[in-house]
Formats: C-alpha cells, sequence, structure tokens
C-alpha cells in the first residue's frame, strides 16, 4: 500500500519550479568541488521523528494520526518498515538512522525485546536488498524506559549498567548485520540532575569503561563502523556528560580514547551549549573527528531542543564549508534529526520538511563550494596570517623561538599596526554569493 | 595618609554583632574541617577590580571619584599601592593579585612600561616586607591595549604574539620578584569573533607554543609558581578558546600540557558557560586541576560577566564544599575577582563588599564542613552507589567484564528497581543546615 | 485505605527537629506580622503535579508508579480524589486548584466529559463537607489535546473556540458548585508558532472576546471568583500571549478588562521572561494586580519550565516580602505548582517536596516580615527618595511644575552629589537576618 | 577637507556589480510596491555609532583612531559635522540621528553645554541647508554622566532629575530648530539595579510625570514631532522599565499617555527580551504605534547587545515586510543604531558596513513586496481564519455569542478537523522568493 499518497517520486525540477513536490535545488549528480551533490549530501531519514513520533509534547498529546496507529504493536512497526521504504524511495534519500526502539516494540523482557528486534531487522534487511537506501548508523535507546531514569553507563545501579550494554551489544550486532556505516552514542541520561547526589568520578569512568567495551565487542564480531559520540550540553538531565565537542575531545583524550571515536554533530545541540553550528563542526575538523551530522535547526530564542528542520541557508552554508573543507564527511552522512513542527501533522509534511532541508542544504553546497572555488575566505586568511610565513612568525610557527628572543623582537618594534578584520564587509559578500546561487 | 577613613582594623565580633564594619563568620584562626579558617579561605584582593577601576560601563563613565584620581600616572601608581596596602591590613586578607596595568602605567614603549612596572613592583615588594600580604598570582593583561584587537597568544600577527610574549616574560619575572604563588593565562582577546576571518587551527597551535615556551622560562628562571589557566566562555570575544574547565582539559591533553596546568576558576565564567560554580569546581576537582578560584557571582538573568562580590550562601557552601574536598586549594586561593556596583562608588563600599564576601564564604565553610563531617551527601553517595562494591558491579568497576557477561546477567534479572534520588529531601536538609550555621 | 503510608500527620516541631517527616519552620497558628503564619501562607496542592502527573519528559516514560495506575479511568479519577484528600490532610494545606482534566478523564465527548466531570466534583463535594480544604482555584485544560493544536480562544477554528469557550463555561460552573476562590486562565496554546501564518490582532481580538464572556457568564450564574490571567512567555508555543505580568496589564487596558482580572503569578514564569519572581510580584502589587501565586522555581540555566519545588530561601523571602507588603494574598494563595523530580518517583517523595517548600515559605515569611518590622529596606528607600519630599522633589511628584522650571532649578545647581545605593551592605544584611531565622 | 579618501559617492551598479563601494540592491528611486525604494528605506545614519564612537569595549580601549583625534573638543565636534555630511553624501543617506552629547561636548556646567550645543547645532543648521539629509530625530544622552548613575526621569534625586528635564527640554529646542522628525526617548537608566532599594512605584509615576512635562513643552514652542519610546528590557540597568514594545504599551496606557508616543524599535533590543525583531514590530503596528526603526541585528548566542550592521536577510524580510504591511513608516525611518566591529577600525569600514546594511534592507523590501504581491502569506492567512467569516465564527467576532450558545455549537460539533500550519513548506517558500531577488 501507498502511505504517502499523490506524491510521486521526488526529482529535480530546478530553480523556477513550482511544484512543492520536487526539488529545486537538490540535484543528485550534478557536479559540485569535484564530486557529485550526493556524495557530499548523504542525506539520511531519522526514524524515529519521521515514523514513530506523534506530536506530542510536555503539554500536548501526539497531533500525528498516522495509518498504522490501530494496528497491533508488532504490525505497527512492520506497518512503520514498509512507510519507511516508500519515503526514502520518493525522496530519493540514500540512508536511515535509528535507534532500536524506533523500529521495534519493546517486549516485557530484554529477551522479548531483542526477538521483536530481530523480526524487523530481517524485514529491513528485506528491504534493503531491494533498495538502494543504506544504514547510515544505528544506535540503541537507553534513555526512555524508567529503568534508565538515573543513567545507564552512569547510572548508579549495576544491573541498570548490565542492562544498557546488553542493549549496546545487541545494537553492535543489528548494526553488522545491517552495514551500518556508522555507530552512535547519544547519552541521553548520561549525565546529572544534582551534584548532590551524584558521584561524577565513578559514573564518568564507568562511561569510558562502557566504550572500551564496546569497542572490544565490535572488534570481536568483526563490526567495522565508525563510533560516534553525539554532545549534547543539557536537556533531559541538567548537565549532560558530552557537553559539546571540546568538552568530548577531553574526554576522549583523558581515557585513551581518542583514536575510536569521532563526533556527530548536531546543529540544535551547539546553539543549546552556546555555540553555532560551524563553530562544533570547525573544533571536531580540525581535531580529525568530524564523523557525521545531525541535520536541523533550534531556535535561539527557546531554550529546548526545537529540533526544527533546517532552512536557514546561512547555517547550511558555514555548515556545508566546513564539510567540504573536511573533503566531506567520508563515512558519515547528514542525518535529519529533525521533526515536523506539531502543528505539521499531516503525513504530506514529512515531504515538504524533507524537501525543506534537502533544498537548504543543496543551496549551502553550492554557495560554499563557491565561496571555496574563488577563495573568498581562505583569500582573506592567507593575507591576514601571512606574517606567520616569514622572520619571527616562521620561527614562531616552527616552535624554534622563545620568550627571549621574542622580547627582543618586540622590543625593536615601534608601533604595532592592525589591519581590519573586515567582518561587515565579508558578511555583505557571502549575501551576495548567496543571492547568485540560482547562476551557479 | 589614611585612604579608607573612619574604619579601623575589621575584625570578628560574632555573627549578632552589628557593626557593619566587623566580620560576623570570618574568624581567621577558627577551627573548622582540621585545619583553621584563614588556611581554607586564602583570601585575596583583586587589584583591578578594587584600585583601578572606575564603575564604567559600556553606556556610562566612571562614577567612583578616588583621592588619587587627580595625581600623575606614576604618583598614582604608588599612592593605589599605599591605599592597597592600606586595605589589606584593614581587612586582614592574606593575599592579592594583578595584572602589569593594573598597578604600573603602561608607557611609550614596552622598554618604558617595563621601566614603570619595575618602579612599582620594588614599591610592592618593600611593602611585603613589613607586611603578612602575599601576592596570590600574577598576570599580564594582553588584551585592553588596541593593539591586541586581534589576539594576543593566538593573534594574526607574529609582531603582536611577540610583543605578548615580551609581556608574558615580564610577568614571570616579576611574579618571580614577588615571591608569587601562582601565574594565571586569562586569554582575553583568545578567541574569535567570525570564523569567517579566522584560521583557528593556527591561534589554537600558537596559544599552545606560547604556554610551552613561558614553561621554559619559568622552568630556567627558576620561577616554580602553579601555572593557571582561567577559563570564560566569551566575552569579550564571541568565542573564547578556553570555555570552560572541560574545554581546557581537552587543549592540555591535546597539546601535552596537562601536567603543567591547573584552572582558575571564576564563578561567574562558569554561569556565562552554562554551568553552575560547583560543576567547574567538581571537574577541575577530578581532573586533580582544581588549582584557585575567583571567587564573585553573576546574574543568572543577565548574559554578560557582572562580576558580583558573592553573597549567595548557597554558591559560596557548595563552593567551599568542593574546596574543603580538595582538602583546601594547595597553592591556590579565593580570590575576589569582583567588583562594587557602578551605583556603590564611595571608598567604604570596597570594605562593605569584602566583608560581605568574607562573611559569606566563611558561612559556606561552616556548613560545608558540617555536611562532611555528618556525612551527609557522602552518605547519601554511598549507598545510591553501592551497587558497585560486589558482584557484577565490582567487575565493572574494575574493568573485568564484557558485553557479553553483562547480556548475561542483564537476561537474568527480572524489573530492576531503582531508588528516588530524593532531591527535594536532600535540599530541605541543605536548608536545615544552612540555618543552623550560627551553632556551628 | 491509605496511601501514604508510614506518615501521620506532618506537624510543626521547630527548627531542631530531625524528623524529615514535620514541619521544621511552618507552624500555622504562629503570629507574625498582625496575622497567623496560616493567614499568610494560603498554601495549595496542585492536584496535576501531585497526582495525575507520572515523570514522563521529552526524552523518557514515566517513572512514578502509583497505586491507582492499574484502576479502570474513572475508578483512577475516584481513588486520586481519596489519596488527594489524604495528602492534604497529613500536609494541613488549606487549599488545593485543579484544571477538569486533572480529576476527571475525559470522554468521547464533550458531553461525555462533562458527565465524568460532574460525578468527580460531587464527590469532591463530598469530601470537602468533612474535610477544612477548600479550592484555591479551578480552571479547564485547553492546551492538552490535539484540537487545541493551534490554539483555544486564539485559534484559526471556530468550532476549537467554541469547543474551547463550552469548557470554560463548565468550569465555571464546576468553580461556583466548589465554591472557588478564584478562576485562572493560563494560555497554554494562546500565543503563535510563528508569524508567518498568524493573524495575531484576530487572535488577541478574540481572546478579549472570550475573556467578556467569561466574565458575564461568570455574573450570570453569580460566580463572584477572583479571575486571574496567569502569564508565561513562552512553551509550549513560541510565543505566549501572556509574555509577563506588564503584557497582561497593557492586554487588560487595551481591552478595557482591567477592573475585572488579577494575576497567577508563578516564579518559574518570571526566570522564563528574564525576571526575577519578586519583580513580577512587584509589578502586580504596584498595578493593585497581585491575585495569587504559583509558588514553585525554576533552574536558570535551563530554559524550560522546570517547575522545581521552592526551596531557595532569597526567593521566598523576596517573594514573602512582597505578599507581606501587600497585606497579604487576599483571596489568593500559594499554590504548588510544582513538580517533584523525575527521579524521585517514590509517593513519600511528594510529601518531602511539600514539606521542604512549606518550611521555604515559611522561612521566607519569618525574615521578610522583621526586614519590614524593622524598617531595614524601607528605612533605606526613605532615605533614598527623601528628595522628593520638598522643594522642587515635592512640586514633581504633584505634578506642578514643567520643564521651564526644572531647567531654572537644573541651571541654579552647582555638582550634583548621589549617595551610594550601597547594595552590597544591604545584600550582607539580608544574609544576617535569613541566618537568625531561628531566633525569630 | 575629505575624511573618507578614495571613496567617491556610492551608487547603485546592480546585483552582479563587484565593486565594494557600490550598492547591489538599493536603487533610490527604483518603483516597489507603489512607492521608490527610498520611499520605503528611509535610512538614517547614527552619529553616535559612526562619528563618536572609538571601539572601546569593557575588556579593551578603543582601536580607532580617527582624524579628528587629536582637535580640541570643540574643534573635534566640528570636523565631526564636516565628516557627517561627507558620509551621509557619499552614501546618500536622507536622514541622521543623534544625542546632545554626540554631536558637542559637554560643558563644565549645563550652561556651558548648551552653549556648546548652540554652536554646532548652528554649524549642523548651516550644513542642512545645502544638503538633502534631514534630521529622523534627536535625543538628549541622560545616562552616560556618573550624575545619572541612579537613574533620569526615574532617579532617586529631585535635582538629577531636574537637571534630566533641563536636557530634555534643551532637546526638544534642539529637535525644533532642526526640524527633527521624531523626537526619541531611550531609557538608558531608567530601570533599577536592585529591588532591594527601590521605590518602583514612585519612579514609573515620575516616568509618566516627566512625560507628560515633555508633551507640554513642545505643544508650547510648536515642535510636532512625533514621540517615540525606545524599548529595551536589560543593560545598563538590570531590569529596564521600558522592557519591551507590550510593556511600554501598558505603560502608556496605564498613565494616559498612548495617543502621544509611538515606539522606535530596535532589532537588538527585541532580541534580549526574547523577542524576535519581527515581532515587536508587529505587536506596536497592530498597536497602531510603529514609529521607527533602529536598525541592526544581535549575536542571540551572546547576552549583550552587540549592535552590529543588519546583514541576515531573513531579518530585513520579515522587518520590511511589516513595515510594507504599515504602508511604511510614516515620518519614521530606519536607523542604523549599528556598530562596526572592533576590529573593523578603519573609516572605510564605515563605508562597508552601510552598504552592507542598505543592500540588506533593499533585499528585504523586494522580496517582502513580492510576498505581499503574490499574497503568499495572506493567502494563507486568509484561509486558515475562514471560518471566522461565517456561522458562529462571525458572531464570535462581531462579539454577538456567549459562552452558552458556544456550548450549544460546541456540543453539536462531532470530531474537530485542524488543518496543518505547513510550517516547513512555508520557509522553503520563503527561500525561493528570496534566492529569486534578483530577478525582481
Amino acid at each position: 500500500m501507498a502511505y504517502f499518497k499523490g506524491v510521486e517520486k521526488v526529482v529535480y525540477e530546478g530553480h523556477k519550479s513550482t511544484n512543492p513536490f520536487a526539488f529545486k535545488y537538490y540535484n543528485p549528480k550534478e557536479a559540485v568541488g569535484g564530486k557529485t551533490m550526493e556524495e557530499f549530501l548523504r542525506f539520511s531519514v531519522a526514524y524515529w521523528h519521521t515514523f514513530t513520533a506523534n506530536g506530542s509534547d510536555p503539554f500536548g498529546a501526539g497531533t500525528m494520526v498516522r495509518p498504522w496507529d490501530s494496528l497491533s504493536e508488532l504490525d505497527k512497526a512492520k506497518a512503520r518498515v514498509e512507510a519507511a521504504f516508500e519515503l526514502f524511495e520518493k525522496l530519493n534519500v540514500p540512508f536511515f538512522a535509528f535507534h532500536d526502539v524506533d523500529v521495534a516494540p519493546e517486549g516485557a523482557s530484554l529477551k522479548e525485546s531483542n526477538k521483536n528486534l530481530d523480526v524487523i531487522v530481517a524485514m529491513i534487511k528485506d528491504y534493503m536488498k531491494t533498495s538502494n537506501v543504506k544504514l547510515l548508523w544505528n544506535t540503541v535507546n537507553n534513555f526512555t524506559h524508567p529503568r534508565f531514569v538515573h543513567g545507564a553507563a552512569t547510572t548508579n545501579s549495576a544491573d541498570v549498567y548490565a542492562y544498557a550494554a546488553a542493549k549496546v551489544k545487541k545494537g553492535l550486532e543489528v548494526g553488522k548485520e545491517l552495514g551500518a556505516e556508522n555507530y552512535v552514542f547519544w547519552g541521553g541520561r548520561e549525565g546529572y540532575e544534582t551534584l548532590l547526589n551524584t558521584n561524577m568520578k565513578l559514573e564518568l569512568d564507568n562511561l569510558a569503561r562502557f566504550y572500551h567495551m564496546a569497542i572490544d565487542y565490535a572488534k570481536e564480531i568483526g563490526f567495522d563502523a565508525q563510533f560516534l559520540i553525539e554532545p549534547k550540553p543539557k536537556e533531559p538531565t541538567t548537565h549532560q556528560y558530552d557537553f559539546d565537542v571540546a568538552t568530548g575531545i577531553g574526554f576522549l583524550y583523558q581515557y585513551g580514547l581518542q583514536n575510536h571515536f569521532k563526533f556527530n554533530i548536531e546543529a540544535n545541540h551547539a546553539t543549546l551549549a552556546g555555540h553555532t553550528f560551524e563553530h562544533e563542526l570547525r573544533v571536531a575538523r580540525e581535531a580529525g573527528m568530524l564523523g557525521s551530522v545531525d541535520a536541523n535547526q533550534g531556535d535561539p530564542l527557546l531554550g529546548w531542543d526545537t529540533d526544527e528542520f533546517p532552512t536557514d541557508l546561512y547555517s547550511t552554508t558555514l555548515a556545508m564549508y566546513e564539510i567540504v573543507k573536511n573533503g566531506g564527511l567520508g563515512r558519515g552522512g547528514l542525518n535529519f534529526d529533525a521533526k515536523v513542527r506539531r502543528g505539521s501533522f499531516e503525513l504530506n509534511d514529512l515531504i515538504h520538511a524533507h524537501i525543506a532541508g534537502m533544498d537548504a542544504f543543496a543551496v549551502g553546497l553550492k554557495v560554499a563550494n563557491k565561496l571555496i572555488e574563488d577563495k573568498v575566505l581562505d583569500g582573506i586568511i592567507e593575507e591576514r596570517y601571512s606574517s606567520f610565513n616569514t622572520g619571527i612568525g616562521e620561527k614562531i610557527v616552527s616552535g624554534t623561538t622563545s620568550l627571549k628572543e621574542l622580547e627582543e623582537h618586540a622590543l625593536s618594534l615601534g608601533e604595532i599596526t592592525n589591519q581590519s578584520g573586515r567582518l561587515e564587509k565579508i558578511k555583505a559578500t557571502i549575501n551576495q554569493y548567496l543571492l547568485h546561487v540560482n547562476e551557479l
């Protein structure tokens, strides 16, 4: 059966198209920056927001009535798989991502949950055979169930820790079974509500041990996915341990894990941490740890994770700038960890929203690539930092000078002249590049 | 001459005193937690806020007219030293802290600036001979002068970098000369305004090189102060590199600097980073990097550094909790990096403000110590995490288990029962402890 | 049956009590400020947080398993009434408050919902006969059901508007039936998600019409409760129309409603709006519109409504300061619109939390009253503004001067001398008062 | 003499121009929406940011060395006038705006300050004779001088109040002399630092009296400018009385001032208050009080007023949407209350920044106008709210129904069907309109 009625395969019709169910910018095979668009824009649909969520919020019940709502749990799960592959196909997205509980219902016991999962995973695997869609990443949900109220890998209960570990073990097996490119750790309950009853040191030590065991087990079963940590500063816990990329880097180094993980960076989590999206991408990129992206956007005037579909072209441009500079995302992708608004409760809103996001990133890619080709920012930066190419600057960069020599140099200087950073001119330039995207 | 007129030495009079110029709680020789109060509360006056600042803000001129305002630059600097030691004495604080430009006027050249500094440093040294006050830390101001507009150790100009290095060299020499216990690096301009014109990688590499050279030079001259990094997330730059303690830890590890630095933690900087004060202290403490404290408080409803004198007893209690747990601050101290409000422009407001802060920390110390003695929080934590003392929990902590074994354990479990975290009860308990401080 | 086992009636045992199930400060009949404590502290239990909520959050399922969970909807509602009156009695609270859907299950139709409500309201009325507890206020929930997705009194659908109106009509009848002292309007969905599809003018006009109809109907049925608007700036909608008290005042005046409403002020909503709790109380008080209080507290580092039980003694002191200055709350009360943390999922946590809140307000009352009795702040204010008592100041206040006359006065002045605002000293004083509460 | 060297008159060259000193979008005589661009975009240069400010911030000294810096105070003031008119001419802006102290130095007394002002005002008047530039608005700075430390019209000192009044009297005279279209009141110190020492009621009453006197005096001297209040929520004071537009409306109504004032709305102030720019414009527009605009932008991740030049095309589009809907700004304008970054310290950065801002608003105007012409949003809104055009909806809007009738209607309804709000589709549409601006 078809769930998304009245919508055929969404195709590229060019920027003048007025067809709401067509791409205006996303043209998969179009050459950009030495690759095709689809090579840079490895789009992924987030199973949870798109097929499992119902539009509830802390003050309201679900608004989204789906065709499968009346089915039994397992049949519902199966219907969602059907709907999912229909959407993947219609949108021409190459990837999807899920948590265990998004795809299969939890049973009365861990054993039963795993059994449910096996049924659905087999079905998904079957669908994947005749589809081009791949699994960008999977993970397990170790945060929704009440047992995780005090944490999973950072719980105060050894039993809960074991339960969480068992779920990750299964998750790794599922990832291997479906050929996942990455495996993500988002610590929804890995943090604290109050320091007053928290042994932070033990919790962080345990978290590191948890990761080491996961690395070992993946190796043991021959699952070679890239492991990813997904930072978020707060929500649901008051303080999440994986606050931001920089915090994550510190953690990985402190516990000798730095060679085993990259980051899955979410735009809205960056905002909540007080950073721009591009900041988080840059920090990860320069550390060689830019793994994958949760493509969404937040509302800077709201203090919680709104997970909006990304439409801000400044944000997509600066994100794609980092990604193109990174040579693409490697095994990672652009996963739409985004939900249609509670008021956008019709099935077709899912199509509109994904088109909005995919076109926004396609525009971002084209503009970013043109900025790079024209050396707009690189030219500015090369000139700005040129004093480090010769003389005392070269010595600084090569680590062959000292405070003494630098003092001698400083004493020999007259008035130092700086140059304007020209931010206003740069911003006007970026606007002009953006507004010319239709000519690229 | 006396600057603080009508105020004699401020002494402890007990909690019932109504003398505004007496301590109600700070009693230096009182025994608390196996030390004296003054051993835990190594108070320090911040020279810049107290003797150099004038109450200006971005929308207003200075409101604080001081007796020395009409003097020439060097005479003004000398008068401030006199006033400073008068205040130190009257308040009975054991430490002070300064930036180079707080104590001595900048000259027309680096050479002249250094000469001015030598004059004042000699005078300070002289005063210190007949005083009990010591230098908690010194540093150099590499952020106010226009030459640092694009950064100091993270500038785009090799000349500016050299200039900054020369100032630090002098700062280290001054620290040695005055027997400073610590040397602080706060990166006022070490950050970026926009990524669009910034080479972040080069800037961070250069910052690490800068620190390595400082370490080398301190060693060379035999200056054995503890080096401290002071995190701040934003302001003045849009993004400061030393965002918070966790970011700092990551940076230190990435650049092999982790054994050379601890942190100087400021309450208001924590707030700006989205953390509580005690969070930052805890993170540093558990990493073995709790060095010193900038004791102030911010206004959580304002988005900038208000640097208020600390009076919130919850904050001082939870801060002292971390510090007592740390066995004190070692060579560090509690530096009042705090300014009287622009509306508190009279000289005696400086006395009131320091008394308010010192008493607030004395209360915090007493309450925290009693909480520790009574094992109020430790008892809760020991019980909460007791499942890690035996069985599978012990295996987890000792690193001798695996996902497989944990899965087996999990499969054997029935419903897992968690216990309430009891936050509301804990908070009521803390209130009761606080309100009984007069009986401690 | 008894739901709260092992806990007898909670009574006052004094500040030294170590019984966790006793009041240390709340002593109902104690005289304070010319009234008894219970006259100032008209505590109310919020039915929704305490009996209906289950501890779910946007990332997690409910953690609170209650004895009534397995019952059918209507039986569950009845069991909650039993439990509620047991708690009211044990806590000795004089009031409670509810939304329609908190107490009775929604039916398949409006008619059925009303019928359910009638059943439970009759039961509540019955319980009230043999209890001292009264209804502080009731209201209807016009935000949770999906039909209110685009608003209730500010919806774009006339049918939804009518439905919301019908619910309010019933709410007013229920209020009259149970003798409610107040009737509250909180506009959970009265706001907008985006201006792009919103007719704000029409929505606000309709909201005003809605209020006018409610006034008319209350009059018609002889329900003389005080009407209250409860401001909140955001959440669940991006922008709530009743942003804060000042916004509410403007709305009331623009639509000629200013004589019919007062405000129900919630601490956490104040925080979200960028205000302190005491600011909102003051604005309402000085406009003669301080009606009632939702007593809770937020976390200033989190951007959503955390609705914590109030334990911050600074906040309760400054709140009670406004309330005592207001001569009490009249028909209003202190409603604990507060929820135990998701991790505090045991029934007894509800007891602990209410004790924590009640004691915190009792402390606040005692300290505030002493500050008022001693004229601590009034004395400062009288002196600070004394220049408006005579001469040109008197003319200003009496409205009998002009810019010309003021210019003449200004031209005649020499240097104007201001006086310090002494904030640091005032804060130290408040700390000292707080820490002496045990002696009051 | 020429201050802005190497730059001739900036003219429109079209969107393909690569000349950094040309407009790409701002084409004054171009017809848009039934007017010319320049009729909608009444641009104004802010004297203070552009000619008086020096790039200092709370942590740094000024970076902007201007040709007039070495002159005496009065000569400096004169040179600035020359430079200002040179810039106005080169940029082809029709308006400017100033505070008294921006244009003329304060003297040792009020009398001397007024005398200085007379000299410069005469010079400005002279320049205006041979120029097309007009005064959009003037005001007086009642916040920078230390005498205003505790407020101006809301001070605790009658003398300070009188001084502030005298300055406003002079300001009104200057406005009349120069034919100002508006007169602005921004209450830089009109607010409070702490309620603990504040008589808020007296302060607000005095503020209203101040406004009434200003109205009277303007009438007396025949100065018919539109009076404008400029809301800001915080900074410099902790709480500013004119928090936002809605607060301002409430104040005006409470004090019977609603017919005498409109609002001067600043984008960055909206952000600080937790609103979007367009929200504030909408609230004012629908109250018939949209007066003028301070065109800038803030950084949502920073908590203070950054006053950046506006370049965000979403913001300029949505702002211009409100302005076009308002039929333009009447006597108001778009004043660039914006400062070049501290790092943009060269004179030509002022040119770049204004071009960036003017082009951004020109783009915004074109896109907004096209959205209106095509009824993109109006069409959505008409359809969404159509249920209020007939039947029960019509009765609601005409105020001819009651809760009873609405209940009857509601009881007769089956399941109510809402329609999707389609936010994602709308956002994609706006992106497409924006990216086609070059074809408009």
